[in-house]
């Protein structure tokens, strides 16, 4: 069901087919948005074997062409599968995101207004080598509500069109339209899409900064994701030793490559001498490589020096550049200068240095005391993630479900006229909130 | 202080200047940023015969060369400099958006997250002769804590050196950054702006159908508005004949030039006969002038003939298209070819079919026996309307300060790491919202 071709034409109609799907799902009951997905649970256990032998063929073609680490996002197994369709079922037992009703509000009598969540419309998912991503972002689309066009990587071509029939079976056998999930056949499928503000409501990217970035840059429509995830944690004059030790090892070794993991740990100068030995003492003997300042060196010789490129680095390895900064406002100085609006995080046991830190950053997420390595969507309590956002603009950091919906205002009435509420004897509105603080 | 020059480099100190205000304005006290509103008020009272000598040069310069409409708009006297400053008031004692609690969760015992408000950021706003709009989205900017660089039309480069005068005098009278709003040179300055996605976080157009596609086609920034408002309403075979001809009167002529305003009537065929003469008897006699398809005119030949051009106009003017159409399907079809996502109608006496219009239609403002033009922030009880926006992503349909907001992620810990919630023996989560269904 992926393109054959390219051509503009095709596009468009592939794109206006998806149109057509989302409307028909617009309008779909929670019911058979939930089936879908217990189906397609259901069929990524029957295809079990089809799945996992059309991912060895993309397996054993991209031995020694790509990385280790991408081989191992690329590879399937029993167990991946099992997840794959344990979060299927996950998405299924979510409440339904649709027709919910976000403010009631009496106009006047008989006159009544409600704001009530609907999808997006038509989604387009750019993925690079973890066919997982396919499964995901369709289960979140379907329950939803929208329809979404795949581009996944090419090193995955066979995976992807497996799992792409297992979502097209399920579609099928729950008499919902198979245009709601479709392929994109190449870069070229894209790169039209991308010019269509018209048939494309979200550009989802889910994949490196280069990617991202190069999305961004072709398309006018709206790209939910973020570039980089540059984040720090200041270690302030009052923070305990041992919690900032441990809270930097867990923010950088926990996951390195994750985009919440720290790149940059800042130190209050009066507190330098105490913590950075202590960091050095911790994170050294468990590989950790520190780049640091010449305060930093001074303190601690062993530490390489750090070049200005490394405060404008996501490493995504364990590797930490460390800098030893005057107080508070030249903790928030180098953030506003070098943070990439993710997750920034101060430690301190003092109060009100805390309350400063938070109310002054701006960046999606502001912590006190706990590891960047919580910003996500399922630590959230979101129940999925569709990606984190560090726009400003329609959803912001760890995105759940609510990134997929806009809303429609639809009003109720019985023969008003606004001329009645206008003019020296304009009738007044009630403007009474039926549920309230909706 | 608006710019001398529109050299990239100024244009970039500028908006460095409008970024640094924002953040001052991001944690500024609810009492100034309603203080500034307040001494706003004061300025425009204090400063009328000043404001309205700079409004007659630009109103004598345009004499002969803008047309009457225009002029009209440009136009400032007592009356609408005191609806000014009231508008001004009135947004000063809307409650503060800014530090909202949105979500309030508990993690884990002593890990809290909460989802706070915040500004956007930088604002540009550009708009045509109507030099109101300078102080009117001045005051919703500062009222939410967001930077604004403005551009108005040339023609009231007069009048919106005064105004801004004003507001750059509250600022600094209340000891805000005067950079909070600053002024726009020309175009050159606006285009620059356009290619800086870094610097300028919404961009907010007020003005013609043509300004805003010219600034949606040249940048990749958000855009918040409409190009389009193409409104119909479809008169059901069930609809009250009355009801029917009041409501479309309302529609179409309480505000002809109006972006609510309805542009195309849509007739059920069983009712066409019934309904459409009636219009004619009342609309004809109150200027209008109705185009049709030829099974209208086959009810009423003296109706002028509607060519293909006319399901796809905004009239703005006492014209209205009007059609018939075979049943509901008929009416929700010509709405997705024709309809521009505004406001769409159905009049009709039976429950089920209003039930199938609202939820079938994809559009902002989908409305049940009430006229298009309450399509509108101040009717809907939003206290101030930003713009009325067809996008799906933020913010849509009529705009309140909401649209001018973002929000973040803050948690407070005591020294969580994610590795104790992960692995086999993880930490569970509790996930306990603290405020009810926020």
């Amino acid at each position: 069901m992926t393109t054959e071709s390219s051509a503009p034409q095709a596009i468009h109609r592939l794109a206006q087919a998806a149109r057509e799907a989302s409307r028909h799902l617009a309008t779909t009951p929670s019911d058979l948005r939930t089936g879908v997905l217990l189906r397609l649970a259901q069929e990524l256990d029957q295809r079990a074997a089809e799945i996992l032998s059309a991912n060895a063929q993309d397996v054993s073609a991209a031995l020694g062409v790509i990385d280790p680490s991408a081989l191992e996002r690329l590879k399937l197994d029993a167990v991946k599968l099992d997840a794959m369709a344990k979060g299927v079922r996950a998405v299924a037992d979510l409440p339904d995101p649709l027709h919910q009703v976000l403010l009631r509000r009496e106009l006047d009598a008989g006159l009544e207004l409600t704001r009530v969540s609907c999808p997006l419309g038509v989604l387009c998912v750019v993925f690079e080598s973890r066919p997982d991503a396919l499964i995901q972002i369709s289960a979140l689309a379907l329950k939803s509500g929208n329809a979404v066009l795949l581009k996944g990587g090419s090193e995955a071509r066979h995976s992807n069109a497996a799992l792409l029939a297992a979502v097209q079976a399920a579609l099928r056998n729950t008499g919902l339209p198979e245009a709601a999930v479709q392929g994109l056949a190449d870069r070229a499928a894209v790169a039209a899409l991308l010019q269509r503000p018209d048939l494309v409501d979200l550009v989802i990217p889910r994949g490196s900064r280069e990617l991202v970035m190069s999305l961004q840059a072709a398309t006018r429509i709206p790209v939910l994701g973020h570039a980089d995830g540059i984040c720090h944690m200041f270690l302030d004059a009052a923070a305990d030793t041992a919690m900032a030790v441990a809270l930097v090892r867990d923010a950088k070794l926990q996951y390195p490559s994750a985009c919440n993991a720290v790149e940059t740990v800042l130190l209050h100068r009066e507190a330098a001498a105490r913590l950075l030995p202590a960091l050095v003492a911790d994170l050294v003997p468990r590989g950790v490589e520190l780049r640091g300042c010449p305060s930093c060196r001074d303190l601690v010789p062993a530490i390489a020096p750090a070049t200005d490129a490394d405060w404008d680095a996501e490493y995504g390895l364990p590797i930490l550049a460390v800098k030893v900064v005057a107080d508070l406002d030249g903790a928030l100085a180098h953030i506003r200068a070098h943070g990439s609006g993710h997750t920034e995080a101060i430690v301190t046991e003092d109060p009100a240095t805390a309350a400063h830190f938070l109310a002054e950053v701006d960046a999606a997420g502001v912590f006190h005391n706990a590891s960047t390595r919580f910003a996500d969507g399922f630590r959230y309590g979101f129940g999925a993630e569709v990606g984190i956002s560090t726009g400003r603009i329609h959803a912001r950091g760890p995105v759940g479900l609510e990134g997929l919906l806009s809303y429609r205002y639809l009003l109720r009435g019985s023969g008003q006229r606004v001329e009645d509420y206008a003019g020296p004897a304009a009738r007044p509105f009630t403007h009474r909130d039926l549920i309230p603080d909706a």
